[in-house]
């Protein structure tokens, strides 16, 4: 089975997902600076989640060009990491709305916790099924990261009921962390 | 005339069903627990569609894999299957938001019956249009899970008005029908 | 230059100007019947919609098939198509929520002329790109429906201040026009 | 890495957000001409970020076709451009509800001058990863406009605040600037 259509329908879900968050932007009513600012809570968590979904697109398309074929575990492993994306925009709108309660941000942390894990799982089932690809050096050259975000996102959960703005590090942390290039990875792909 | 763009307009169509229905996972006003309770119901709603939507992607993309070419009345069985789909949401929605009344668990049961009969006639139509590829192979394979689905949505549109809890039962249960693998599919496009 | 992200890009816009029109069909606060018909002007004129946006795409196909190549002249062209096709969820609903109000069922005629002239345009562009390819025939195959439906349009356009529903017998009747098989481009593309 | 699925992405936003603007165009309440009216601010907002984010797409598209491969970088370059272009509908959706206020014009050209400056990093990007190519002749061809079209959005972010109709001038003029055809970039592609 090909994997052609699988990124097809991937790039679609994780495409729409990214650009409805800003439906979440509702015009203000007012035309000045004051109506602009009551906009910037929801900006600034549209921000992170753009970033955050980028990053998620980003892995998925070096992980599916590592692999050749995909079967009927991976279309399943897909779809469940597509789920817990799927929900970003949700939290990031309660997130935004709330001007960051607790509560909001540590839900936000337990998305990207499960979208992480999904991850892994989806990364696991590929490896099952391209046993002789690149898509276990390239699982590999992103381990150590994977485990770290899982671990950070983890204690973020746990620090927004004391301080939301050690979350808020700690979720910048992460995306610093996978914005910055794989050099190796990158290598692995230049020919 | 060639498949791939009436994979790429349906794949297209179904990503956009599958998210816009978090759309209707308005975030609450509130930021405490209650407040997420609240949006329970509504989610749950979500999480089934969420799995409706890609068990019909799923055979999709097997069905057509199978195939070759399509002609003009694949294309209109096509997007005969994709009008009862995209009224997926709506009926969640309304699930969702009436807390499973009667009326609306059975409303969904009729879209999900009007669904699996549009993806019979699209199986058909594919069958006509490539005699001799493993397209009938592919159908009857899963001939009789479509039957037992099909008579199986039909109870559970008469048993909403008698207990609603029965139609979730049975809903769940078509649902982990089509979710286990199926060696024999699978097998056939495994070389 | 390739055609095959124009008709992604196409593929993409049509896609989800069909599938947010459902969007329109917010789920009534009821859970019995009454609520159920109160959705049902709007549920009337997204079947119609549905139909039409799908006989457009239809169309679309047809005629990108039988092209090979494009220019800067055409990817405007299509543009254009979008624009008006991109204009049929806000008629569709602007009709459905009052119910069928001579303005609104007028307006939709105005959409559906326009979106027909700008299809035209298409043509006329892709055949001075593609002068030795099928789609003049493609596009000569259609050329009486083609007019006859613009003609109808208009009509609708006036006899919607006159009498509503002769301009939905009108609307039915072209998309019937348009929905039955058309032998001779079928025939066309068989090998 | 390929560009495939970079472009593949790429029109699955930018097809939503040119089509998601449209969704701001709420049908009025009423059925008459002054109903209709009262939306005519926000279609006319709606028609000119419709022309921007296709001139947009056009030029991401012959810049991409120029192109052969992709690195980390242009990813991360090409989401940027994204992130910017998908604030698009909030802009237009602010002007057009406050009736065209200096601020909100004027918001409107800061998103459009980020948007031209993001397209610049990504041409930018490009050159580095495919210096062999074509790409290079593209950015060069339209380097001009592209340095008129950044100045010009300065211009109409200050007059805005004079006098609002002088930033739509500068709005419509940048829009026909890039409207008309670019033979010499036509003529790269022909052979």
């Amino acid at each position: 089975m090909g994997k052609n259509r699988l990124e097809a329908f991937s790039d679609g879900v994780i495409a729409i997902i990214i650009t409805i968050m800003v439906l979440e932007l509702k015009a203000p009513h007012g035309a000045d600076l004051t109506a602009l600012a009551s906009v910037l809570p929801v900006f600034c968590s549209y921000v992170l989640s753009f970033v955050y979904v980028g990053i998620f697109w980003n892995n998925h398309h070096h992980l599916l060009t590592a692999s050749t074929v995909v079967d009927g575990r991976v279309l399943w492993a897909n779809l469940h990491l597509l789920f817990w994306l799927s929900l970003v925009p949700f939290t990031t709108a309660w997130m935004g709305e709330n001007d960051f309660a607790p509560l909001t941000v540590a839900m936000y942390g337990v998305i990207l916790f499960m979208s992480a894990i999904a991850y892994t799982l989806l990364e696991k089932a590929l490896i099952v099924c391209n046993p002789r690809d690149a898509v276990i050096t390239v699982a590999l050259a992103k381990e150590r990261k994977s485990y770290a975000s899982v671990a950070l996102y983890l204690l973020a959960i746990f620090t927004a009921f004391q301080h939301v703005w050690i979350s808020f590090i700690i979720y910048s942390l992460v995306a610093v962390l996978w914005f910055l290039p794989e050099r190796r990875i990158e290598a692995l792909f230049k020919r």
